[in-house]
């Protein structure tokens, strides 16, 4: 009887997650009922998000020790009770860190042959890119002319922005965590200026590339980025709140900035979960389908072989070691 | 020669500001040029963003030792260049806290003989009525079945957005300092329930009283009635940031919610300043004077006689001793 590979959390870390915070267990195949099917992982998207969820401090709920870790899949339909769905058929779905997982139909979501890598359906096409659009399209309204800075700009979500702020006339300015991160947003993600966040004074170089004040802050860090990007907001900016990577691997959680602050500048914040926008899903992919096959938007993927690696591939996330949207393809 | 008394900034307060922070002072009475007037000070309005702008904190400048105390005023003009503003003629300007002003025409307003008192030109008709209804109607949204939460419920801008939000169908949750404020809010202004916030714990009863969660808070003081209300936002909650008056007496400056309670509510936080709607004051009063005339709209003023009063009654108003828009009649 073949069996079912599992990444499990065994312990909540305390800090940056680290392998030893996971192990692997062999479970019995689960077996799927009516109009279900059984899919086998073929690509799991790693996100900063998962670190909430260990921590308890996700919407989505929490991972504790002993549960299989979640997360988005591409999976391949091996055995199927749902005629929609025949094997061989690639899907999206929540499959988890795992070989095998099984869904109902409902719950998936086909991936048509002309994503290539199919992977793209976890990135560009996936919950990154629709975080992105949804973030600064939607959410902050972004048009030509608006100085929009973000961070972890080479990151999943980040470098999704970076471009359909760019591709709408916006001056962009990035925030990395390497010279080479900066140079890859200024020369393939239509980045104006990046600053390196590790060697620069972000609080400085902001002030000298944004002369004007920021339009638009694309926040997915929180901590003191955050504060420094407010206390230069230019009159009505906007805040997106997407995520809070410098503070996943904390206990405690920082402030926000001071009501004065956003009195005085008119800003407009904002949370946003991404969920609430999986019924736009198709108008973002109408927009973003042409331009990937036009070669306008790029996806750079960091992407780990095997099952077994993908603790040390989220440790690399976590300690911003990794470069592009992280993917484990098994 | 008749003189123009003055009060002038005598001392930068620490805390609370005390009538020993200010001074009487007789200058020589201005003379208007051309297209100006000299007007003669009626009623005067004292505000909570006065101490802010004491502390060098406030977006419309900073008044120091040694200057007059600026503020909105009704004045009569006595003495006129300017043909569209006669001697006898009533207008509203920056009159500051002294007998005698001169103005250019254009930074007059004219009072109907309509406005009765006509310190309603400062109060419901004037800033902290069009600052009411720019927070709770055009910047929140508000509209019928949202659970509202006003603080400084029958101060000048509170008792105002309360009975507005009250006659569009909303739920209104009012706090405020005392029994009396309280009995005041609940049979006078629309509101459903009030906090007592010196013998009430705040936080419970917001609990107790916003069972599926606060829709809209309009801010008017910070600090830990902010953070209270933040905590029990519902989902897409609305933050109206319009003031500060728990914080304007201090030095230093609390932070804002956390961002990530704001990314789980998929809050929106959004700065008030008045003077950006200072073109739309017309629309204000289209709505606002109907309701005025058929006593749907009540307006409870806190009237201090006499300039020389008007240091002592600035102290109670930021001590939160005052009761109803505080004004100091001439």
């Amino acid at each position: 009887m073949r069996t079912n590979r599992q990444i499990i959390l065994k312990s909540t870390p305390r800090g940056v997650p680290t392998p030893d915070n996971f192990t692997v267990r062999s479970a019995p195949l689960p077996e799927p009922g009516a109009n279900s099917v059984l899919c086998r992982t073929r690509y799991l998207s790693l996100d900063p998000y998962m670190r909430s969820q260990i921590a308890g401090r996700h919407l989505s709920g929490t991972v504790t020790a002993g549960d299989v870790m979640r997360g988005e899949t591409v999976s391949e339909v091996v055995h199927s009770n749902a005629a929609s769905f025949p094997p061989g058929q690639l899907v999206r779905c929540m499959g988890g860190w795992q070989e095998y997982s099984v869904h109902g139909a409902g719950d998936l979501d086909a991936v048509q042959a002309t994503v290539d890598p199919p992977s793209y359906a976890l990135s560009v096409l996936g919950m990154t890119g629709l975080t992105a659009y949804a973030g600064m399209i939607w959410q902050a309204g972004v048009r030509a002319g608006d100085c929009v800075v973000i961070p972890a700009v080479t990151g999943g979500v980040g470098s999704i922005a970076a471009q359909l702020c760019a591709l709408r006339g916006a001056r962009v300015i990035g925030i990395a965590g390497s010279a080479e991160k900066c140079r890859h947003a200024v020369e393939s993600l239509g980045v104006t200026a990046c600053i390196e966040r590790r060697s620069e004074d972000v609080d400085t170089r902001l002030g000298e590339l944004c002369p004007d004040g920021i339009d638009v802050y694309f926040d997915l860090v929180g901590g003191p980025t955050l504060h420094a990007a407010c206390r230069r907001l230019a009159h009505y900016g906007r805040v997106v709140l997407g995520g809070l990577m410098a503070e996943y691997n904390r206990d405690d959680r920082s402030p926000g900035p001071a009501p004065g602050l956003l009195i005085a500048k008119r800003a407009i914040v904002s949370g946003l979960v991404v969920y609430d926008y999986e019924d736009r899903r198709d108008e973002y992919k109408l927009e973003c389908l042409p331009l990937l096959a036009k070669g306008k938007l790029h996806q750079r993927e960091d992407v780990t072989d095997g099952l077994e690696n993908a603790p040390a591939a989220f440790q690399r996330l976590m300690s911003g070691q990794s470069f592009g949207k992280v993917i484990v393809r098994l």
